[in-house]
């Protein structure tokens, strides 16, 4: 259970192999070399190294073998898997060595592959939240008119309708969404600073750089980012929050779901080893849970803002450790809510 | 030291007394009555009462009696003191009860007065990130050329300048200052719902009553808000970010402090009782503790977005609990860092 | 509403004035009162300082005038109020001077006090542990043997009797007794280790000092646990433990007063300012929030383990942030669970 | 990088390939078959079931052909792999049918499995801790003497020798690893209640199967603890102690290695891409990633302990998706801890 996105088992339930695919081992390393060969083509673009090296370099870098059990072995011992990516990268690049992670950093090269993924995280999170208000809205259509109890400290209070309770689940997700799409510009984006983050080793030209790498991948371009972790924090406060949200429609249907309140019905529900009569609401239950466990993480990510000096490793590997996970458990929450969704049979008080 | 802030003792280190005043019981009472007041206006203003009897009720609110003991048994009987409010409210106000909190609820009360709460509190916030960039911006000219030794990993990296360092602290905290800015409008923001989030009880006129509130009181007008607790969250988040990034100015300022490493030097460190000898960088170590207690409450407020039908008590004091104390040690740390500032006697290598 | 257990609103619902009490400023000071003058004593029994100086000294620094906006100046400058409450208690010392935490260091002081503190609290938690099992007993004579419907993944599962619920929630908390019980040696302990944690200054005669100061403060003796945080971890451990099942209990009892399951009737409910039907189950819900308060508090306590060095100002004053609020939370928890108790009029199926 | 103690690349880093083998979806399997075949033979024993049914459906059990991909959609559908399980055990068992699972649930069968892995993690976890304590020993005798800088504050104190400093580094860890030896019974432990926790369908004959229960799987015997999740929380707080202890010996390492200190060396450090001179403490860094990673995840822990009710599908599932991945960071952080300690080539004052 250890891994419980992967584990073999337990991944049917918590697992999002979409959300998975792109935070695999194999999706960075295909990220690395989309962004070692952006730099490639930008020295060659702004005059660092002879035009057509940038772009034969570019051109090798994407398919370079790359050995996998020497990329693990280099990331124990240097703590991450760039230095050795770059070693075998110049091992049979010959004359295209120096074109290749000139000036650069392994931290540039992490973060903007980062970059990437959380582009694409973002495209799947943004196409699941449109299925999802797309399902509200047809629940909406579909029992939104019907009355049902509203209740507040978990007490009866005032009559409301289904649609009442449906439009305090959607409205925040479409805020959200619109508040994801605002911050797609501060967290898409290039980290390119060096060494210690000053862009030294391109003298004049680090602007140009900055800007032909941002362009060639489609991301921002910004000042350095090494030790200010402020836009994955907010990134990942997005995640915890889309999640929040998720849990407490999970939440309410669980609560709707108790026999006795009867304000919906599910079809397919979970079995029971001993009780064969039950059928448990488990999918809104794991919507409680994914969002616990996301809002638990959120303090981690915080801690690792207190990044000492020009880079921290303790720090930043917490990140490591942390985000990938939130972004899938966010994913696959966005997931289960919409097959919540599409087995609602019956909603508000029963006629 | 419960309640380390307010400590007779320990406040001095970790208090903020004008943080403290915005969100005193003092300073919270005071927005209840000019939420019920701007309601009461409000009635008039959309013809649900006579518009005399607004006005007169407004004022009334703004300066009538109200005890203090009683107000907190109330609040121990009802879980939130509205309650007590209104019912002292309208014993001594003979005919202008009918013109008091009338089809409102006390979330409507309790989260506008937050949000006028959150508004002081951002002004507070942007002034004195504004003194701290300054500061910054104060020792770069005194010590931005001086060199230094820059650090990843805690080892020795290649030189870089004191305005390089200076660079990578203070351009994170401008771009939360913008951050902030931009959310204001989302934060501070009139809840407006009635007992179960619907505006039922104003009929038709319950959007010229939410657009006549939000005017009366400055606030952005919008969707209701009882169980989307996705801004404050949001808020919070902020909080923690700009902490955090302090708590990495102080985790350096301790670095650069060491003996050995001599990088800075601060005036009017703290004593030992057994060392007589130690000048101890007690603020810096400050920015690095308010920064981890940030981090570690954001889990708390992202566990309150789980809240159960129409509004939940549990999720919802949860909140109260965390956000004040969080905005509090946010404000005390920007202060901190003020002072930390101003008492660096140099920086960078000694020559 | 910041230091929410202290407001004067607010803290008639969050706040338990005995709890408080112990953890209050004037209390700590009353503790390092005890410590110095255990001090003192143990310096004359071991024979560094003549025998009536030493009791003199601790007859002095019982009572010796401390003027307290100097020791809140001095904690402010120094990190820590004692070294200023050394000088001021040596101010007038004249010739006991040299019998006042000689060979001592502030977190000698300061940790052992919080040992006697936490020995307080932790009677106070077992006097109000056994209350609230004795109000659990009574309601089990009164009511277990009453049917109910035993729920999982809340969906009616098979039937239970109300004693079955009861014994679920009584359990724990007699284990966690034991356990607490079991871990008062390791937590109510001696701190003794002189500036960088060595007992260097009392030579030959350090043991016989920390047996002597155990002895007379009633404390374990046992190595110097400076950087070692652990039993305080284990201390907070506990509290989130009980606080925790707490908020079982209460998240139950909010589950079981719902119209429709009816499987609970409180008198006493909290009034709304809308709904003058209403009788929410305010103290259930303040069960769940003062448990999930708690919880989120936990990693900030397991951050605190990180002490660099011979000693951590950083790591060591959030501890101070965090301990005595969960401390204050959890007997709180424990007084509220005890009222819930007596207000039970009905439990499980309705006749 | 989700799932990064796996992860191709990242897992050489983070990952602890003996302790992801104690709680892979592998042995997890192997542990519900030895808890199934300890149900059954435990029905015969007290006859329920005729004596060789009982043997035969055991030894039946731990062989029976299982659909690795029917039980992840089972676990899918259900929210937990046991009625699938349970299902394709009974399908080929013929006459044994009625001698496995009864009267039992699934959580029996999960909680019970988890405490058989919870056994091994131990084992693993004290072996390692002996190797640790004993490498630091060695520490002590090769380098004790030599003298070093104490430090407080991160500031110049008084001179102590390596050995002071070792000293706080292993005797929490002999007190740790004496406290989780002490909490074996609590945790290492039976769980057996049946549909509700009232183990009603064994009727008089309950406790004779708990006992045959916990005596053929060399388990602690106890009250059910399906809605009482102290003991892993207590297991949980173990772990993160544990890596605390790690990360603080982490973080002096990071700091002694700093040129200008110098007070250790270290061989075989992490290569950079930008910097070949550097030699990165990587080991030592990752410590503290590892436990403030851990220290995050104690809050998840703590919050899964509000059950509702007899069951909690949300709560239960939060410790799955916590408690493995702290496990397998902890032993990984005893592993790394020896590790360092046997690169270490110089420690104390330079000569």
């Amino acid at each position: 259970m250890s891994g419980i996105f992967q584990d073999a088992v337990f991944g049917s339930l918590f697992g999002d192999p979409e959300a998975m695919a792109l935070w695999s081992a194999e999706a960075q390393l295909d990220q690395f070399r989309k962004v070692e060969a952006a730099l490639s083509k930008a020295l060659a673009e702004v005059g660092l190294v002879p035009q057509d090296q940038g772009s034969r370099a570019a051109a090798y870098i994407r398919t370079a073998p790359i050995d996998r059990d020497r990329l693990a072995e280099g990331c124990a011992k240097d703590g991450l898997p760039i230095p050795n990516f770059v070693a075998q990268l110049k091992e049979n690049a010959a004359d295209l060595a120096g074109a290749i992670h000139t000036g650069s950093t392994s931290q540039d090269i992490m973060d903007t592959a980062l970059s990437l993924t959380i582009r694409a995280t973002n495209d799947l999170l943004l196409a699941r939240l449109a299925s999802l208000t797309d399902a509200l809205a047809d629940l909406d259509r579909r029992f939104g008119a019907t009355p049902m109890t509203g209740r507040t400290r978990m007490q009866e209070a005032l009559s409301i309708t289904v649609g009442d309770r449906i439009k305090a689940w959607r409205d925040p997700l479409l805020a959200q969404a619109a508040s994801l799409i605002a911050l797609r510009p501060r967290i898409e984006r290039l980290q390119f600073g060096g060494a210690v983050g000053t862009r030294h080793a391109y003298g004049e030209r680090s602007d140009a750089m900055a800007e032909a790498m941002a362009r060639n991948l489609g991301l921002t371009n910004g000042p350095v980012w090494h030790t200010d972790r402020s836009s994955l924090v907010m990134f990942a406060n997005q995640l915890a929050i889309l999640s929040g949200i998720l849990g407490k429609i999970g939440q309410d249907i669980t609560l709707m779901a108790q026999q006795g309140i009867d304000e919906i019905a599910l079809s397919g529900g979970g079995g029971s080893s001993a009780m064969p009569h039950k059928s448990n609401p488990i999918l809104a239950e794991l919507l409680v849970t994914l969002a616990r466990y996301n809002a638990s993480q959120m303090s981690a990510m915080h801690h690792s803002l207190i990044h000492e000096q020009e880079r921290s490793g303790a720090a930043w590997a917490l990140e490591w450790m942390v985000l990938p996970d939130m972004a899938v458990a966010t994913a696959r929450a966005l997931e289960v809510a919409v097959n919540v969704c599409g087995r609602v049979t019956q909603m508000g008080q029963r006629t």
